[in-house]
């Protein structure tokens, strides 16, 4: 494959999962073979996004974090992704790139639609009015929930957001395994529970098709 | 009238048309009427609201405003207005209070969707999705462009916003008058170029009915 255009590959998964590692090493193993990649990430990719990043994030320098009620959050993290497509992803795509991105619409739908199928079907409303793109591949990475806690325990010394989902963890995990498992077309669910070349490799493959 | 139970009234119009001086004086006449009122405001009612008016307002104390397109902004603008629901509108509603708010939905329809049509019909499909209510009572202040560019610039020294629509303030207008029309149920086209008392009994006598 000497030219990969104009694509769009999410990565995602729980916190811990790898996700940020498995970025780069696709993004390195798509440009030794010839393809112009840019990586990015959500919440808060694209120009000033860090103002929308600092109203979401649970852990920003900038603690700005308001008490945003499930629809509102749903709405902000929907605006942060519509400025990130804007300002960064299509501007990339229309210049033929592969842009991979560390987080994009399946984390609203897993994290803010958690437990709430009202919401989810209008986070998917939303989606399809505001955003209306869907990536060419969704790569979830799959780890077990308590190697997702000593993970993140261990790179952060405490994370607020995994302590608030605590136990949750193990459900989230499954609404990604069964969002992934929904949309085939564009899902592969990769095992994170191995070296970190070994994920990027199958990952590089099923890319280069 | 002594009791009026649960009910939102907007105040909407150009920048220098009187809402906030209108939106106190009929807060002020439903109080000695015997009513329980609350006034409050967009883009940033409720509680940390603050948080996202900064991202919003042209000429905040802090400056945070970024380069957002328009669907960014009208998603924005939708994500403050549910979290205003939320925190401010909704629990006073729900204790019978009467809700004054200086501009709410038709502020978004009018200056978000200002010149597209397409991201107008947008504008009301995510108001019905994420946002669902009406106000009982609208009333578009409706003042000349030329009297809002001068109170407004007598009143702030030159108003960034102001500025920037410039020649577009008496389409601005026009547009307000097209929604104002379209919504009689809802929609009363106030004539602003009055003496404050008088287009403030003029409202206070249709609330009251």
């Amino acid at each position: 494959m000497a030219t990969i255009g104009g694509q769009l590959i999410s990565i995602e998964g729980i916190d811990g999962a790898g996700k940020t590692k498995q970025t780069e090493l696709l993004a390195e193993k798509l440009r030794q073979d010839g393809a112009k990649v840019i990586t990015t990430f959500e919440p808060g990719g694209g120009d000033d996004g860090v103002l929308l990043r600092q109203l979401l994030a649970s852990n920003g320098a900038q603690k700005q974090r308001g008490d945003w009620g499930p629809e509102t959050e749903a709405l902000l993290f929907t605006a942060a992704r519509r400025h990130h497509l804007d300002t960064c992803i299509l501007p990339a795509m229309r210049q033929g790139k592969v842009v991979i991105t560390d987080r994009f619409a399946d984390s609203t739908r897993v994290y803010q639609g958690f437990g709430n199928p009202r919401l989810q079907l209008k986070i998917n409303q939303l989606h399809e009015l505001m955003i209306g793109i869907e990536p060419d591949w969704t790569f979830i990475i799959d780890i077990p929930a308590q190697l997702a806690v000593s993970r993140v325990t261990e790179r952060s010394g405490g994370d607020a957001r995994l302590e608030a989902f605590g136990e949750q963890l193990e459900e989230l995990r499954q609404d990604f395994i069964t969002l992934g498992r929904r949309h085939e077309e564009r899902c592969r669910i990769v095992d994170g529970n191995r070296p970190v070349n070994v994920i990027a490799n199958e990952i590089f493959e099923i890319v280069r098709g």
